[in-house]
Formats: structure tokens, sequence, C-alpha cells
């Protein structure tokens, strides 16, 4: 059978990289494990997200995947540098390709990022974008109510419109003309960010650029993987699977997947 | 002093590459060597090839670059898994690159490829576009003629519209969306050809793509480098160095660069 590509989140957004990963990929097997029963991640503190990200991290690589993703920007930010010291196979995270991303689109050099506060407060962002190029300016917002919008399945609402548009106010003064969704989560979200922040306002949702540095990786470790046998794709939740599947469906257009419950942790 | 990334290619073409990873990564230092005297490559055998490739590795491995860019299709094809295996440095080609985006800029998966007869017989593009999509359809044109008329600083005349025009007449009973530039001399041609093909066709420059790559890898092995510490990019060139000049200054704008002579094999 097929090694599966593994991606681990606090949820169900990271499932806004895997749908970019299978568009580009489509011949590769995916194992996904969303840590729904903790999430959110974004007002916890490094050391215990870092925990978090282990036990997911050890959850999928005992189930031999070939490759990891971890498709949640608190998680990599607290993680991603000891896991992938530690582990044997190619990890990756979604603040480098966010932000290669992000400096491809910008013409000003000024660019926002939205993340939770995990992430903002880790300055990853500012520190994987100035790592590429010294002059460009970052401007950072927390939008702590953003996560749990999605989670609950409300993301195409009039109160997702309302949350929108009173957390992305002080964006609205600053001169950027890029905004990196800075949380796998807020993708789902895009349509009504793109129109809150309006036409001159470029909004990088990082799942493309990540699928193209998995395909990379995988090129250069030589695991890619196109041949015809059969391909079972398998999803993990620590919460509820029916919420888990109704969103995951829609999102990737997939009638007929099944979720699998598990626990993590003590 | 900064280490650098290393570019080497037949002639000026890989220069297309340089021009989209300074773009992207503004702060890293370039050596690049054109092996200008035995261009073209695409002619000859894939041991010729593979021979005048090393010694052109080796030249820029003697001094000190931190990564090696095959900048050349011909090159890639014949040497890339070769010289990645014996290197301890990351090595990358274009050929992986540019089927990647043009399997993002495809609609149809119907794909034309553009090559030197080297690149055509080795079957790199449809063996690396089928190992990423088996369903992708993929239409091979041998154009000998471009290289030559690139190298000669010519692209931008008459010449180079009416040997266009010849070359890609096949092209236009195929149902291709998406045309891969698969020689690095090629995107100098791009006006041109884009204008021939016309509006419903995407024409793919590998370098963008091969950029965003470099800057993968560079991060995935902690060799980015965004230190203020003075560059000092080096070109070197095994032909003349006042045509060499001629194009990367234009095509690089930067007015006051120098060209080393330099001899490569007996």
């Amino acid at each position: 059978m097929k090694q599966a590509i593994g991606f681990i989140d606090s949820g169900v957004g990271g499932l806004t990289v895997v749908r970019e990963v299978l568009k580009q990929l489509p011949h590769e097997q995916v194992y996904y494990l969303g840590d729904t029963a903790r999430c959110p991640y974004g007002p916890r503190d490094k050391e215990e997200v870092a925990k978090f990200t282990w036990e997911m991290t050890n959850f999928l690589v005992d189930r031999g995947i070939k490759m990891l993703v971890i498709a949640c920007n608190t998680a990599t930010a607290a993680a991603l540098y000891d896991i992938r010291e530690k582990l044997d196979i190619p990890v990756i995270g979604v603040i480098q390709p966010g932000s290669r991303a992000a400096l491809k689109a910008t013409r000003n050099n000024k660019i926002g990022v939205l993340g939770t506060l995990g992430t903002v407060e880790s300055m990853a962002y500012p520190t994987a974008l100035k790592g590429l190029n010294r002059r460009v300016e970052v401007d950072s917002l927390a939008c702590p109510k953003f996560v749990s919008v999605v989670e609950s399945g409300e993301y195409k609402s009039a109160i997702a419109k309302k949350v929108v548009a009173e957390s992305l106010l002080p964006l609205k003064s600053t001169k950027i003309d890029t905004v990196i969704l800075g949380c796998t989560h807020y993708p789902l979200l895009k349509p009504i960010i793109e129109n809150f922040m309006g036409d001159g306002v470029a909004v990088i949702n990082s799942g493309e650029e990540t699928a193209s540095e998995v395909s990379a990786l995988l090129d250069y470790h030589n695991l890619l993987d196109a041949t015809d046998e059969e391909i079972e794709h398998r999803f993990f939740t620590t919460g509820s699977t029916q919420i888990f599947k109704d969103i995951a469906k829609d999102w990737l257009n997939m009638p007929d997947m099944t979720v699998e419950h598990i626990k993590l942790g003590k």
C-alpha cells in the first residue's frame, strides 16, 4: 500500500492545505489528524502547544507516514524545528511557505499577518519574512475569534461577516497591500476577508505554496508516488466526527469519507 | 563573507533563473558559470553533457557554494540525480519546478514542452509530469534554433519572430493550454512565444518556481542568509565576456557587473 503524507492541525483548518496538496499531487495518500477536542491552540502557552503537537506527530509516525506537514501555524511556531531535528522523515510547516507567497505578491513590501495569539506572540512570521527580505514591514494582528467561528461550521454566516469586520478594522488604516492568512482555519473565511479588505489587498492562503513545498521535498527525497496502487485517505479527530465530517466533505469534495475518533494524551 | 548559491548553465539562459532568485531572495549571493564556449549542449550526447556538467559543478564547488542550481534543462536531464547523490550540498534542477508550475497552470491537463533535442530525447519532462499526475498528456517539441538566437543577442529581433513562428507551428494544431519553456534560454523569447501562441495558452518560465524551490531548500537546510554582510556576485563564462555581459546586464539590471573568463576541460 502507499505510504501517506501526514497532516496535523488543532482542528479542521489544515484541511485547507490538504485540498491544495491533493490538487497538485492527486495520487498521493493523506493521513490527517485534527485535535479538535483541544482546539483552539492559539491561546495556549508554547510548551503546551509543543507537547500536543508531539502527541499528534507520534500518532501519525506510528502509522508509517513518509512526510509530516504541520498544517497549523500555532503548532509550526511552537514545534517545527524541534520535530524536524528529531524525526528522520521530511517535516515542514506553513509559516515559511506563507511568507514566501506573500513576498511574491507584495509590491510595496508592507505585509499584514492575521493569526492566533500564539502565532502573533511567537513573532514567527516577522522572523520568517525578514529572514527572506530584511526590507519588509510587517503588521501583525491576532484574531482570536476566527477559529471558533470556523470550527463551529459558521464560516459562511452573517456572524462570520460581523466578526471579520470588527477584527480587521485596525488594518484598514495601514498601507499593507498583502495579508497573510496566518492560521490554516482562516482560508475558510477568505471570501469574507477579501471582500472586507477590498481590491487593493492580496489575501494569501499559504496552502498552495505549502503544497508546492511538499511536492519539492517529496521529489528531493525520492518519495513522490504517482503509482495506481489503491489510495485510502484516513481522517482522525479527537473531537466530534460529525462536525469534522460536515466541514471536510464540503471543503475536500469527498462525499464518502469516513472520520475516525481517537484519543490523545492522558 | 556570504556563501553563494551556485548556478550552472550551457550559456546565458540560466540568468533567467538567477533573476527570479534575486527577486525572491535579494540578500543572497550568486556565483554563476555559463559554459558559452561549448554551448549549445542540446545536440550533444548525454555522456558528454554529463561530463561538462560535472566540470562546471566542480569549478563552483571548489569556490565554496552552499547550494547548486543546475539552471539548464539539458544538463538537468543528463546529470541531476548523479550530482545530487554525490555532493553533500542541496542540488536542484529546473525540470521538476517547471513541471510543477505547468500542472498548477493547466486546466485541461494537456501540456506542451519546448526544449533542446537532448532534453526532448531524454523524456525528462513527460517523466516528471507523469510522476506528479499520471493523467496529464504531453506534446514535446525540439526547438534547436532557439538557443543560438538567444546566445547571439538577437532575441528581440525580426529573426527571432520568424524562427519562433516556424518552430512552433506544429503546436497550433494541438489542444494544449500550457507550454513549458523547457530550456532556460527560452524565457528571453517569452514575449514572442506568448504572442505567437495566443491568449488561450499559458507560457511557463520555470524560473519563478525554481526560485521558490531554492528558497524552500535553503530554509529546510538552515542555509538562508538575509544578513547585511557585503554581497559580491560573480559571473564566469568560458566564452566571450562581452556578449555575456551585454545580455546579463540587460536581463539582471546590473550595470556594474564584471564577468570573468575561465577555461574548463582540456
